[in-house]
């Protein structure tokens, strides 16, 4: 196999792969991650053996070889870890590229699985006495003493911000959960699926850090997900129609800390997430204007409308108009979050959203837009972040 | 820039440098990490605003922004971590050389620092009460109960097995010490500086987990390592003479637990190890005979040993004779830790021995032997593991 650049389009996601998500998965975070693992395979049709490389997240709790042991893999000749939680999904099918077309492995399995919700969950920030006095942790020190201790408080400062700036309604946060789940509504596999929202349903739960409310907050999910990332010439062989990865890309910004920037001058905006969607649109050769639907990280309603003003699909504080007029519904101009997000489907760490990419390619989404040839998938924003731009294998002929 | 393959010998380490190396270094591990990044940098006389990549361990407590913010890098657009401690370090190179192959990243800075010894000293083992019940460190409840909590423990197991096997005497062991101390002797950066041993010291130091005394184990050091990475193209006009990455892998092998592999048929030989080196040698097209001279992870002296063998120096149960006959002095064979190792220099998780590697490819090691072409340097055995080719540029000009 020849080398190559990212973006040069030769490498693919060939398989898909996940558990239920639930909340309280009634097995080990190692169950979890076989599961998904041997499901993406499956998907791809490989049995366990062809897999070389693995990729995931710091995070993660299920070693490379356990999981390895567990799935009967011999040997691996690649293994990669991103750090900063959710700002890694991405990031990790980046380095899976990376090995694919540096011929470091063939078959790189990306997995992602925890009892988030059932187990230690992120959401309520970690436990006083378990914190190390390290560089990672020192920020806590600074915000903790201000009431700033789970990432929905330190989210709110950036979301407060936001609403003031620009003047936006705090509807606007609104919309993008009733479209979360009203696309997890008709998503068999969504924990929200048939229980769509009102917006009166979302100004009316409860807060949980003001100007945030319960709906305007991801899901707490146990679950897993995994996918197999080969050279796009190998996954032509598979019984799956490969995902073309056009462009992958992590960032970090100038003075960034992890969620609470708060020292930059604008905190409304994100130079890392803007970084991310300059080098994606240089390597792929592509604009805003050519993504056909996008699965934007919702960790947190108000960071879906700084995605969409740092990616460029708007101007600055114009977020809040562009979902008013309806251009991430199914028939809009960006169909966004179709599997219903981490609102409605799960909080995979991401990892359900680049599922989700691969099947709107594949034409194959519960809720499918039409003529998608382009999607934007995106990490965690707030924190370092990545990106992807999936696209359609135009040369399959099988 | 276009693509590569690992292997084809266009990426380099263009830059070196390192803190003391003490037992106690007084400041954070943040402050250790800028000033080994900074030395490294100015090394290759390049700013820091020239790095957008970083690539560490996940046992790194200074994430990559906590380190761009401190050294005023504007921003990244890769980062990567390795798990498995020691294991890693090869590997972070490896991922930092993929960046550059693949044109994610330009200049990437891979770093390593801590306060192992006056801060967590990981030859202790974790205090049981910290230790979370999780996939990563369930084996603990394996070996736990059977007095193996230290990775020393967990080595003797395998010490004492390869001392059964191959009738070899625990002599063999002390060689490698006295061989590390007396290169550390030479060597003013080296923590055992003028204080060589003989083997008769060896022999009297007190047991550690017997078959281990106290002088088969490396030391527990604070202090901090960085290496630059970027392209051989750049890396010519640059100040110094690049270290060219001939070839680098990882690998974890079958059946493969961390630290405590003890259900294989054979404990006393490695299958990762074998792995990484078949793959060095195929990426290279070297074999061991093409080797001048290596830096073999020495966190325990039978390591050195189990290394010796799996990367085909010599026959299996016969490095004790091997090392008896000289071949790792520095008139010998296949000169061995011409920095003291991490038994005479310094434990940094064998971030230090990549810098040796560099020092021998540019003929500026303290103890330089003559002839130097192409150096081995090795990870960690016993995790999964990783290692490297470094060899000459021929072709550089200036």
């Amino acid at each position: 196999m020849s080398g190559a650049q990212l973006g040069d389009g030769t490498v693919a996601i060939a398989g898909i792969g996940a558990t239920e998500f639930s909340k309280a998965s009634g097995r080990s975070e190692l169950a979890l991650a076989v599961e998904a693992s041997l499901a993406a395979l499956a998907d791809a049709g490989l049995s366990p053996d062809a897999v070389d490389g693995m990729a995931t997240f710091t995070m993660e709790t299920n070693p490379e070889n356990a999981l390895a042991r567990a799935l009967g893999i011999g040997e691996l000749s690649f293994f990669s870890r991103v750090g900063f939680g959710g700002g890694g999904g991405c990031a990790s099918v980046m380095h899976a590229a990376m090995a694919v077309a540096t011929g470091v492995a063939e078959t790189v399995l990306v997995y992602r699985a925890f009892n988030e919700r059932s187990g230690r969950r992120f959401g309520q920030g970690p436990p006083p006495d378990k914190v190390a006095v390290t560089t990672e942790n020192e920020y806590r020190s600074w915000v903790n003493p201000h009431g700033l201790l789970t990432p929905a408080q330190q989210t709110a400062m950036v979301a407060q911000r936001y609403l003031n700036r620009y003047g936006t309604d705090p509807e606007a946060f609104g919309r993008v959960s009733v479209l979360a789940r009203k696309h997890a509504a008709t998503n068999p596999h969504a924990w929200f699926y048939q229980r769509p929202i009102t917006l009166a349903d979302h100004q009316n739960s409860r807060w949980i850090a003001e100007p945030l409310r319960l709906l305007d907050c991801c899901q707490e999910t146990d679950g897993g997900q995994a996918l197999v990332v080969t050279s796009v010439e190998r996954a032509r062989d598979l019984q799956t129609e490969p995902a073309v990865i056009r462009a992958a890309s992590q960032g970090i910004g100038p003075d960034q800390h992890t969620m609470v920037s708060y020292y930059r001058d604008d905190i409304t905006h994100f130079p890392e997430v803007a970084g991310v969607a300059r080098r994606l649109w240089a390597q792929s050769g592509l604009v805003p204007g050519s993504i056909d639907a996008a699965v934007l990280y919702d960790h947190f309603t108000p960071y879906v409308l700084t995605q969409l003003e740092d990616y460029g699909f708007c101007g600055a504080g114009e977020a809040g108009d562009f979902i008013a007029e309806g251009h991430l519904e199914l028939t809009g101009r960006l169909p966004t979050n179709t599997h219903g997000g981490q609102l409605g489907e799960g909080y995979l760490h991401g990892m359900n959203g680049i599922a989700e990419g691969v099947r709107l390619v594949r034409g194959t989404s519960v809720n499918q837009p039409t003529g998608v040839e382009h999607v934007l998938v995106t990490a965690g924003a707030g924190v370092p972040t990545s990106g992807l731009v999936l696209g359609v294998d135009h040369e399959r002929t099988n």
